[in-house]
């Protein structure tokens, strides 16, 4: 079955997929559309989207895209400026001048690395520096305009104006298609530079490696630490066209001669090693001449890129791979089919589940081989091995979306963590992984709600025993980041670690998704014990001030506290407000602890209309006010389940209004359509469930809470054949409460709704009104 | 027949090789002689041998030896000593003071790179610098003395007296085995030391890794630049004893936790990894309680470096490895059986024998698997690969010995370089290699030689089509080191190329072997091509002068040109005396060229006895007076044909004596028993060709010089089951001339004797008198 998808799509040529049936032979909504048209991948890039607006295939290995961050990258007094933050993607729409395409970046996060391969096509005289030389010269970097620019899903073109080349890219999962249009020019260039990373003030090559195999054939690696520890990435590169001549220079001291100089290393020599190496290759090219580049990757080795050119990209057709990748890309968004009051709307939606399908990446070679977290070499039986875990963010919205509309990528994806564990010297699962590291980034162990949720909506085959062994086995891990204080004070102490509450509220979460998972395989004394963890929440309430406070190993709250704050009051990413609400597994306990429905209701009117002064805004790297309602953040994750509790407060009608309030303000169909980062896809995920009309504020859980849909209609193709529909009759921009609700004609009761009802399809219908249900105009 | 001989040998118990039959059940000279009793590791560890007293076994991967450069690597002033060239294979005899104990090492070579993995037992307070720490505290280096210290074949043995340690060590092919036994202590600790390499002022690390996957057992990798340009190793490190606690020092700056600190990465930490790294492990010891360690290699993975763990050393007997490496030896050993004069000339043998069967060395895992010299990994189907070619040196007698005496495992490293000239990206066969490396060292491409010796001699069977393909392309890489130019030439010109004189002699022998290549294939043309080449030795020949002289591009010879001096002359560690007599591929064309017998007899007279200002001497950096006869340069190897030249000259009888005075005063059985660098085995493979009587002052020809045995009698097992029995009747230091030669029975005329003649055994009798023939008293 491995890369069914991939192969079946690959077969079918585009036109036939846009001209006449769908692969998928279900009702259609808008037969023969081209969803592919309706994804700006320009949204969000800029600002604190952090995402990219380069070519790759759905989930794939390459992504390849523009740099854009010369302007930023010198301050006035000719220093690095420092803050690049918001360049975790390469790109910021801002920006007039790009400095090349690499091959990797991630999608929306809040921290980077990668940037791997930046090439770069010039003319006229070599220069091999990108900003600017030693000697304060000007680097190869070019003008461009948005004007003379254009990005659709597996394609990205811009014209580079100092140099009058037309740069087109496209991508397969693992090889990036590069098409350069020259002008006439007998001193015409591709750069290879192994120096540029995302973050590239910051070097963090350890190890470069490059041979000219021969006239149009390149492969090397890069090795660098940073946030991965040490990752390596092998190349192959093929050019459509010899290239006449080539060289490198080499920006660190060593000599590779042995005691004597044997040969002029510089120049046509075809072995470049070094910790900094640029390279280029020189051509002569007549006036609309195009030399195209198939750039594959591997996590294995040469051989391996090697190999995936070959199989992925055989022939020399730009536009029959740009075609294969829009009809794979037509086949993920096809998965749901939506129709809207506007076409703002199904843009922003489309263009949100095309940020949703960016990661996990595929990280394996077409023969499955891939670099395990130990550093060897595995092969993937029984799985495609997936990477770029950024869990923290993704298990809240991102895999429950997977259970839905790809349970076969999610099975893999658990399947793909536990081999990490089984891996890990820790014997952990991942927490925030990417490329066989782990980074450690953020909190929590949310590998396990990931594996619960899956579990408690029957999906994928992955060996549960040995997942919830791996759970147990992760969360009792006593060195991992106040894990043994936790399990010793019933509480991480805020004297002991930092950010000590987030830590005491996620774990307790976490383990109740453990519970859940024993509960499943019949283990009742696991259940027993980690459903008394998941209560220990409570050990952080502080009932006097009616706040999650930090709390000492002593046993007494941290003295001073500021509830408003996100910097040092014991929560990472969000303050008391908003952090401090965060026990889905146990809302009702929640509720009850805080005063009661009628006090949490009046606390969450609090949040999203208070004000919120300037100095808390600042200290957030990452959100900005576009991103706050109130004090609520929607820019960060800890509050994404925030609009929806007012269910559990009796209020459904206010989580309507908040929903449907963040769906139109805190996203839109431009490049500033994201408030806060998307994170790996959870904040797209976030909009195309409530989008649907509901949400997994519990996963883990086998129910979703009931929102408000935007969409009037919607159709979900489920992987087992099924359609599940779903009707928003009523639906405008007034109609935004939720009078009732039917399932396959049956009203639902209350304000759940269960997975197991809508995973063999069926029919859901939303009446919708102008006013809440039992108040009347 | 992978691994055959080790298997094998594996099986027998030592006892039963020693004390009954040995394997081979051919004729004896020593019924059940253990000769690996004769072996003397400690030959050339003082001041140039450059060889190492460790424990390995024949072509082991691993070296495991140690290393004592403590108090040369500081001056007085307390800044480091750079002076540490002698110290290639990480011993000096003289030293008291030792700092662990390395598993890679070089043997004999002039440049070093290697020492890794540095193990040191210790007690007291911990110390995790071997030499100074930052505060200038001492390090953790202990003293030793040479009465408690003792080596022999696979065994090493030391007390550091520091601490109150016996150290012991033995080695499989790529385990090394340590034993040490400890005093009882609270406080006991083994040091892994991954900044250390042998030349340790000069940090190569690139990156180190380690992980502890459990509590006695440890693995990982180091990466290094240097000599070979990126090499990495991994390891799998298994304790007999569970450690208690653990931990690290880092001596980068990097840190390991994201944004935060997340957990204490320096102690108890099960994942290390960084630039510079030192580990350390420890232990509560009762007094005499031995603690264990396996520490296998891998050129792959840590995956395979636990395999080739389990599958060479799946035991804790250290006794049973050692036995079993010394059976190894034993066979290896006594594949020559030899009966001399005195125990002095038996041990000088055995000791030279051994250091002969050092390198090149294995290196892949058991299931076959290596790092090819494209970072690939490879499966060597159909042979065993080998690492460590020193070819420039090697390819005189070494390798030519290997066709008598191991001509399988020549066929293997024959195999190898085949191999690596295919993962070359010059398409060269290799020229120094090492580890997935081609280092450049020193001229000529002499693979070719070895290949066309094993041609010629009927050796192996690796594809000579194949092998001739790889030969011609890379004597026409036109960047190598003065290649293109020699082509263009005829002749490397001394303006455009440094050592040009040396490199015109050894290509125009190098390409003659090409041409012996070409016609046992059957290819005329590129016989005839390259024969025409290998005339070019010509046109670098002052006839005015009667020097080889280095030539300029003009046509000129150069005008300043001092023939005695090593230095900037057009020749490379020789001087034009010496190397200027290069032409093994026509001997008597270049003593007509040279003026006639009589004239280059007076010439060699003149080089054996003409004394040589100790101006020329300082410039050596890799030979001392002691290796020097005359000006006559045993220590180099661009000499070591020289006294068999006097057999072209008419002059057998000054061969002989020449050869009998080498042997008797450049070798010997004691520490300072070797004049130069042994180089891999070339200075000893001299030693025991000459020792039996004949040399190959031309490899690739199917005829040996005939010289003066040093041994009474010798019995050579050959692999096809025959035996050569050498006899030199009447044999005496005073009886060195030869008077005839008989071989099974037949008089030789001349003074050659042909490989054909002795590759199915025989019996060949020298007949020695105490004058020249003709001569008399």
């Amino acid at each position: 079955m491995k890369n069914f998808f991939r192969v079946l799509v690959g077969l079918l040529a585009f036109q036939a997929v846009l001209a006449k049936d769908p692969p998928t032979a279900a009702p259609v909504l808008s037969p023969g559309q081209d969803l592919t048209s309706l994804v700006n991948p320009f949204i969000g890039t800029s600002k604190m989207g952090h995402v990219f607006p380069g070519a790759t295939a759905p989930f794939g290995m390459v992504q390849l895209s523009p740099q854009t961050n010369w302007e930023v990258m010198f301050k006035a007094d000719g220093s690095y400026n420092r803050e690049t933050y918001e360049y975790c993607a390469g790109y910021q729409y801002r920006d007039t001048t790009l400095i090349g395409f690499a091959h990797t970046n991630f999608s929306g996060t809040g921290h980077s690395d990668l940037g791997d391969f930046l090439v770069m096509p010039t003319t006229g005289e070599l220069v091999l520096d990108p900003l600017q030389g030693d000697d304060g010269s000007r680097g190869f970097y070019s003008t461009f305009s948005h004007e003379q620019e254009s990005a659709s899903p597996g394609y990205y073109q811009v014209d580079l104006q100092r140099y009058g080349i037309r740069a087109e890219l496209t991508a397969s999962e693992r090889v990036g298609f590069h098409q350069y249009t020259f002008p006439a020019s007998r001193e015409a260039h591709i750069i290879l530079d192994l120096v540029y990373n995302v973050y590239h003030h910051d070097n963090k090559n350890v190890w470069t490696f490059i041979r000219v195999e021969n006239d149009s054939l390149v492969t090397g690696y890069r090795q660098t630490k940073g946030w991965a520890r040490t990752r390596t990435v092998y190349f192959a590169m093929k050019f459509s066209k010899p290239f006449h001549s080539y060289g490198h220079k080499k920006y660190n001291a060593e000599t590779y001669n042995g005691f004597y100089r044997r040969f002029k290393e510089t120049e046509n020599f075809p072995e470049m090693a070094g910790k900094d190496l640029r390279a280029y290759f020189n051509f002569r090219t007549r006036e609309g001449e195009r030399i195209k580049i198939k750039f594959a990757l591997s996590p294995v080795s040469t051989a391996g890129a090697l190999k995936n050119l070959e199989a992925e990209i055989p022939h020399w057709d730009f536009d029959r791979t740009r075609r294969e990748t829009r009809a794979k890309w037509q086949e993920t968004l096809s998965r749901i089919e939506v129709e809207t009051l506007s076409d703002a709307d199904k843009r922003t939606f489309y263009s949100a589940f095309y940020h949703a399908s960016l990661s996990p990446v595929l990280y394996e070679d077409v023969d499955g081989r891939y670099r395990g977290l130990d550093q060897n070499i595995y092969v993937s039986e029984g799985f495609t091995n997936y990477t770029i875990f950024s869990l923290w963010d993704t298990y809240r919205a991102l895999h429950p979306l997977f259970n839905i509309i790809q349970p076969r990528r999610n099975n893999d994806m658990i399947k793909s963590m536990l081999a990490h564990q089984e891996q890990s010297v820790h014997h952990m699962l991942p927490i925030w992984s990417h490329y066989a590291n782990e980074n450690w980034c953020m909190i929590g162990y949310h590998a396990t709600s990931v594996i619960a949720d899956a579990m408690v909506k029957n999906v994928g085959d992955f060996d549960r025993e040995k997942a919830l062994q791996a759970a147990v086995i992760t969360a009792n891990v006593p060195y991992f980041d106040g894990l043994g204080e936790y399990l010793q004070y019933r509480y991480v102490p805020d004297d002991l670690s930092h950010s000590a509450v987030s830590k005491t509220l996620e774990y307790a979460y976490d383990d109740w998704c453990i519970a859940q998972m024993a509960a499943l395989t019949g283990n009742r004394s696991v259940e027993g014990e980690f459903l008394q963890r998941s209560q220990y929440f409570r050990n952080v309430y502080d009932p006097a001030l009616g706040f999650m406070r930090p709390r000492l190993s002593d046993g007494s709250f941290r003295k001073d506290f500021d509830p408003m704050d996100t910097h040092g009051q014991g929560f990472i990413e969000g303050n008391a407000w908003n952090y401090g609400l965060y026990v889905p597994q146990d809302i009702e306990g929640m509720v009850e602890m805080m005063g009661g429905k009628k006090r949490l209701t009046a606390r969450l009117d609090s949040l999203f209309t208070m004000d919120i002064a300037d100095k808390y805004i600042e200290k957030h790297e990452d959100i900005t006010r576009d991103g706050i309602i109130g004090n609520y953040v929607h820019g960060n994750e800890p509050g994404h389940h925030i609009p929806y509790l007012y269910n559990w407060t009796g209020h459904p009608e206010k989580t309507q209004e908040r929903v449907r309030m963040i769906l139109a303000t805190m996203y839109g169909p431009t490049v500033d359509g994201l408030c806060g980062n998307d994170d790996a896809g959870q904040m797209s995920a976030w909009y195309i469930f409530s989008s649907l009309g509901f949400y997994p504020v519990t996963p883990g859980a086998p129910d979703y809470a009931l929102g408000s849909p935007l969409v009037k209609k919607a159709i979900i193709h489920l992987e087992n054949g099924a359609d599940l529909t779903i009707i928003a009759r009523g639906q405008s921009p007034e109609n935004l409460y939720v009078k009732r609700v039917s399932l396959n004609g049956r009203e639902l009761k209350g304000t759940t709704l269960a997975h197991g009802d809508i995973a063999n399809g069926g029919e859901l219908v939303f009446e919708m009104g102008d006013r809440p249900v039992g108040q009347s105009k």
